[in-house]
């Protein structure tokens, strides 16, 4: 039961070039395709553990580009805030199966923990259905000059129905 | 007038994945669109100049994967071939505009001279139609050896149907 | 009380190239510097963070190839061993503080616990004393075809000599 | 008949960790050692192109700073100047020889012509004196606001020092 909702973040001609978002309520969760490109492996002849994390990231402001706030609005302030950034305080990433050249995989973004200026965001990277790495990433939204500041009230409703319920 | 073609070459989830091929005759071209993430962008503010590069290989690689040839099964062998890759020999890029965070960018790939174990790509990235970047890059066929192979004769006749006619 | 080990494993002409051993006993440890330059950083003005896990990965290979294991020799199996690599299973890392273009950074790499086949690298990044993240890494040897290796006498053997106590 | 220069740029940790400027007169040109870690190879089992692409970068960006010129003074302006960098233009490069996992290159550069506001550098990437790949890049000094700027007669002299001089 997976319903996919419509956005104007993405261009017209490239429908899915920022992902989807997908489920109900508790399953609502963030999905783009990633393609392994020669950039992303090694010479070990699989994807290199740090093409990861950068996958990731293109998960993150995806989910956040689809929930109506995208990167460059907010590094700049012209969202009509200080200019600001989500950085990464703290990831742990659990890689199980090598990726290869010319896979396509998934990642898939959900939200967990919501603090008052932070976000922990749970993250897989699948092929076919298949987990090939975990990862949690706690971001932190601070101002250019390094403060902390405190997630909006839109932000956190955005976040907030696409929540993962931990039992 | 476009023409897309259809391809099994892409997840059937994700359908532009691979990019499409477009045009007819002499117009045929390959387009993948490419958004800027932070991994893309530098301390300067904009795309750092080497992202470039690393999009037009995703403009070559889904290239020939669209005419039936992708890379893990040259590099593997598993094409009924020696173990090969298209290297680059040289390149040459022209850098007229900037690309920024957030953006969405058209990489679009043409096929110019082909020698026998050669052909040399037209390269540019576009955002909304204009051109930020030009390229082009001559790649070679190479075994796992360093030697150079003759292009077979169906992906010739492939290149030579997406060859742009210089008059 | 610093002690910094002779290696032929650094070209002549560049004897810094692949870092220092350093310290005595339980102090022993690894140190590389790092330069930041523009690849490094992001539209945010500071280093990416996916730049820690590139830099912490070439304090790890350097600590190999001083120990007398490089990652080539490995991969090849031209170190008389069937072809193999140290694959990262899992990682933790914590940002505490970012780098910027230009600085000077230092990569300490520690030895952690050691298992038959895997073994735990505390790894920290620094600027003029100052720790600005923090990396707990679990790397796995394993061959070619993905199966679990047991280290080797002599590489364990000069692990333990770089094993932190942790009493 | 070297000559190496004293500096301050680098850390004295860490004396040639911005590389070296070596020659006289029209030989005068700077050499920084590069080593190849598993982030710059890819499938192909050898460096990926677009990662020579970064390590000239390297050599341009110690130039500098040997010249007297850091990157983040330029582009926060505490240069006693206007926000600006120096931005590539147009790039050219020949790939002549793989450079593999483990090897040591040398990036050496030269200074070639001089404009109001930009500067040909003439780069290679050699391995035991051998090169792999000659590159040609010019670049150009911009404001953050994206305006062409004259170069420092100071920066001037210290380039036309360190210019090749072609009969």
């Amino acid at each position: 039961m997976t319903k996919t909702e419509n956005t104007d973040a993405s261009s017209p001609a490239w429908p899915d070039l920022a992902g989807r978002l997908v489920g109900d309520n508790s399953t609502r969760h963030h999905i783009i395709p990633v393609r392994v490109y020669f950039e992303d492996t090694d010479a070990g002849g699989v994807a290199y553990h740090a093409s990861y994390v950068r996958w990731c990231e293109r998960g993150r402001t995806d989910l956040l580009r689809l929930l109506g706030t995208d990167a460059r609005r907010m590094i700049d302030g012209s969202d009509n805030h200080e200019p600001a950034a989500f950085v990464v305080r703290r990831m742990t990433f659990d890689f199980k199966r090598p990726a290869q050249m010319d896979d396509v995989l998934e990642i898939e973004t959900r939200v967990g923990e919501l603090g008052a200026a932070s976000v922990t965001l749970h993250q897989s990277v699948t092929r076919a259905g298949q987990v090939l790495c975990q990862a949690d990433v706690l971001v932190v939204l601070v101002s250019v000059s390094g403060k902390p500041l405190r997630i909006s009230e839109r932000v956190r409703a955005e976040f907030l129905t696409t929540q993962q319920i931990t039992p």
